[in-house]
């Protein structure tokens, strides 16, 4: 049997597109002698849509686009993932498509929990149909897991919408290979493919053998298209390395790239405090968008470094960047003089005065941004939003935060990785100490340890859900432990206001961790 | 049978205070000589809890507090709700207990899509446990709905976490009295009540008995508890009129009250601007705070009417707050002319320079409330979050939002009742026409017809689920109505980032109403 698998890049409600695509892949498949063409699940509507998949019309245009895509599949039988309404509940399904029919629905059966379970009712699983002489099961998601294929099946087509996260690709892989292996039936996997605001899809699908080898593995983070036949005797591949830092940054780049074209935006703002997190931002922003759609400020206060501002425009002229130097020195003076009555008058700079300096920032690329319709680019990263060391209205602020589920340490990754052909990121932003420079002479270590620990400390608690005494036992400093589990309850309001984050770990705020802003619980 | 329904204020993860406020009400319930004593749903933990689901800490603490209840169980049968752990996942219970032992869990079956389901698993549904000769059903939740009790039941005790919105109560007393017709049991339902951030429970726990007859209602938006003697001939009690604006009063004060007292906040800071939205807020803020514990600033600029400040300070002393005037005038000048080299010349008004203004006093508000620790409160209503007549860091900021799910029109109920006794709210913001004075001359109504108008339609959108045909031919303008929905789409990103919102309706942005940020649906 000849196999088309089709990872393809949807967005959400672009039915037209959406179809284009599809009907585009079909006819290739078709030249190429295919039997079936496989689509992800949610080709056809692209996802996640969360409440989209509760509105009829939403799901009455994905009827629509299934029996226009119906049309063209003459001598090919498609499998095409698509919401689809039944007693007044949406399910995730695939439609089977023969002699331009829709034959039949496989719905999934086993919801994600966290991105489906509140908007999908549960339908029946696994279900088989007939291509020529052979017995083709069909899952949806985690169904794959779940399912006894029945005796006379030997080809199980898997649609999946599994986003990306670390160490994602490989773990997929390695379930495949075994689920391959023990059912002793062909695996063929498409997923879906792209960035949607903070989920990323990564594509990777593949088809596997009935002895769980490789024989065809798409690209990841990007489109891809083969034909394979299961009868042939095809060799098998090696499953390539994953490097950790390679995979993030195309993620992210996935994740940006999608989140400007698919929304119709077209250039970027950040602000460049001379720190590492707005270089690597900024020369993220500048390979994806091009260094002409992305303006840069420089906001020296009286406490910024002279290295900051010379070393934030080396990085402009690096990346040809439009940049701007305008400090915010007399705007905070008019500020903090306007308050002196309400504040009363001190010299001292407390949280209070380092928070005007932070949110004035705001006020300036926020103007840039509403002038040009520049979008503006949060340069948290997760060390930071975790600990809360940004300003709610200040620097927390942003369209798209793209560090913001990527630890301070891996930050050092990514800056090393893009200076691995020339030095982008001036060397002096790499090695400085982490500084907010919000006060003479602060550094980000007076508060806490420096951030290989915290990272160590702050991934056992978020991403394997450890508590303190475990960490502690684990030979942890027990002060610092508490402190920084007492940064992390103490800001969960802040990071509530956040914005969007692209999803990099398992554990992303407000996705994957939603916690009460209300409560006494504090273990 | 003697039955004691206790409606308790519990708090998220407070366990030691739950378990006193539950002991105490065990002993009046044993002194009144009830047999059994029933708590409402999450009693013991507190509700919503969200990811604490899943912390098994957090289990182990509700059940230890379960078994310290436990011991107070003598001569009372007693039951309480609670999430247990089953096969690593979490099931929200209901306890029995009888002779100072936990002699079983009733698991809920259905649960709520949106609030539960990402979080919990699902359990078995109704069971049965018997109170001296009595046999008595005990459900959670939906699963009241879809249980047909066995025969030999005549009482079914009913544990909720159902919170309030608009009509909930009088739609929840309709279904008891219904269910207690159809089913010819005694229906024993307990609530939770208070507030949780956004969520507000608003107890209204209920005795009906087998005609459908309420023979006990407790109070709403209060603890209450009654003894109540099943086998007596208790005289029938008539269901009260529920006034719309009064409930929505009562639970906006709640969820205020709870959410400063639960958090351990004492006082709060707003902007006055002269219009209606921050006079009620100020208004409520004063009653539930204390006007000893609101501070309001005042912050004209040149486009401000005299009579704005002018109302403000009137209302700030009519509530007796503190205030002071602290004019954005310089602000606004300098941080202009720092931004000209970037902005470019102009003395026009534009979106950017009405947004640097809203924003200085963004930063004014925050300085305030870094410096005194009073918690700022956002005076956006459902209509302007909607329509996206807020400035993202700007008027939308704020750690509480009490009036975001209260139409405009609705705003001026709540003002007139502010005003029932006495001129609180001065009658001059009541009646001057709405306007953000970020202008000259500026008008809510120069970008969209009155408010009556616009609530109509996005009241269809939003609660009713109508599309923009449907709203066309009931009569609207259909310019309007495009313009609308063109504005709800383009502010998804906007609400994304806005704070809690107090629940008032059956749709409240970022809870029931979750859009993807990216798509191209547009119907």
């Amino acid at each position: 049997m000849k196999v088309a698998v089709a990872q393809l890049n949807y967005t959400i409600g672009a039915f037209d597109a959406n179809k284009m695509k599809i009907v585009e892949a079909i006819e290739k498949a078709k030249k190429a002698g295919a039997e079936v063409a496989v689509f992800a699940e949610y080709a056809i509507s692209g996802a996640p849509a969360y409440d989209l998949l509760n509105k009829v019309q939403f799901l009455e245009m994905c009827e629509e686009a299934l029996i226009e895509i119906a049309a063209f599949c003459d001598n090919i039988t498609v499998v095409i993932g698509l919401p689809i309404q039944h007693s007044q509940q949406t399910l995730s399904a695939a439609a089977i498509i023969q002699n331009r029919q829709v034959v039949s629905f496989v719905t999934k059966r086993d919801l994600n929990q966290r991105d489906e379970a509140p908007y999908l009712a549960s339908g029946d699983g696994c279900d088989y149909f007939f291509i020529g002489g052979h017995k083709v099961a069909v899952v949806l998601g985690k169904d794959a897991l779940n399912t006894n294929y029945v005796r006379a099946t030997d080809t199980v087509i898997f649609l999946d919408a599994d986003r990306w996260r670390r160490r994602r690709i490989e773990r997929r892989y390695a379930y495949m290979a075994e689920r391959g292996f023990i059912t002793e039936r062909n695996l063929v996997y498409v997923n879906q493919l792209g960035g949607h605001t903070d989920t990323i899809f990564d594509g990777s699908s593949a088809v596997f053998n009935h002895k769980g080898e490789a024989i065809a593995l798409l690209d990841s983070f990007k489109e891809d298209f083969v034909v394979v036949d299961l009868d042939a005797d095809n060799k098998p591949i090696e499953i390539p390395y994953q490097d950790k830092t390679v995979n993030t940054m195309s993620a992210i780049k996935l994740g940006l790239k999608d989140f400007f074209e698919k929304n119709g935006f077209k250039s970027a703002c950040l602000g460049l405090s001379g720190g590492i997190d707005s270089a690597v931002v900024a020369a993220i922003a500048a390979d994806v968008l091009g260094p002409e759609n992305v303006r840069v400020l420089l906001m020296p206060s009286q406490f910024s470094s002279d290295h900051s501002v010379d070393d934030s425009v080396e990085m402009a002229k690096n990346l040809g960047l439009k940049y701007d130097i305008v400090p915010i020195t007399d705007a905070y003076r008019v500020v903090t003089e306007a308050m002196a009555p309400v504040l009363g008058e001190s010299s001292e700079v407390g949280v209070t005065e380092e928070n005007i300096q932070s949110r004035l920032r705001c006020v300036m690329l926020m103007a840039l941004s509403n002038k040009y319709g520049d979008v503006l680019l949060n340069t948290t990263n997760k060390s930071e939003l975790t600990l809360g060391y940004s300003t709610l209205y200040g620097d927390s602020a942003g369209v798209l935060s793209i560090l913001g589920d990527v630890y301070k340490r891996d930050v050092y990754a990514l800056a090393n990785l893009i200076n691995r052909e020339r030095e982008i990121i001036p060397q002096s932003i790499i090695d400085k100490e982490p500084s907010a420079e919000l006060r003479p002479d602060q550094k980000d270590t007076d508060y806490m340890p420096p951030y290989d620990i915290v990272d160590a400390i702050i991934y056992r608690m978020l991403e394997e859900g450890q508590s303190r005494e475990e960490i502690i036992n684990a030979g942890f400093d027990s002060e610092v432990v508490y402190k920084i589990y007492g940064n992390i309850l103490r800001n969960v309001q802040k990071r509530h206001q956040f914005c969007p984050v692209l999803r990099i770990s398992y554990c992303t705020f407000g996705k994957d961790r939603v916690m009460p802003l209300t409560s006494k619980y504090g273990f």
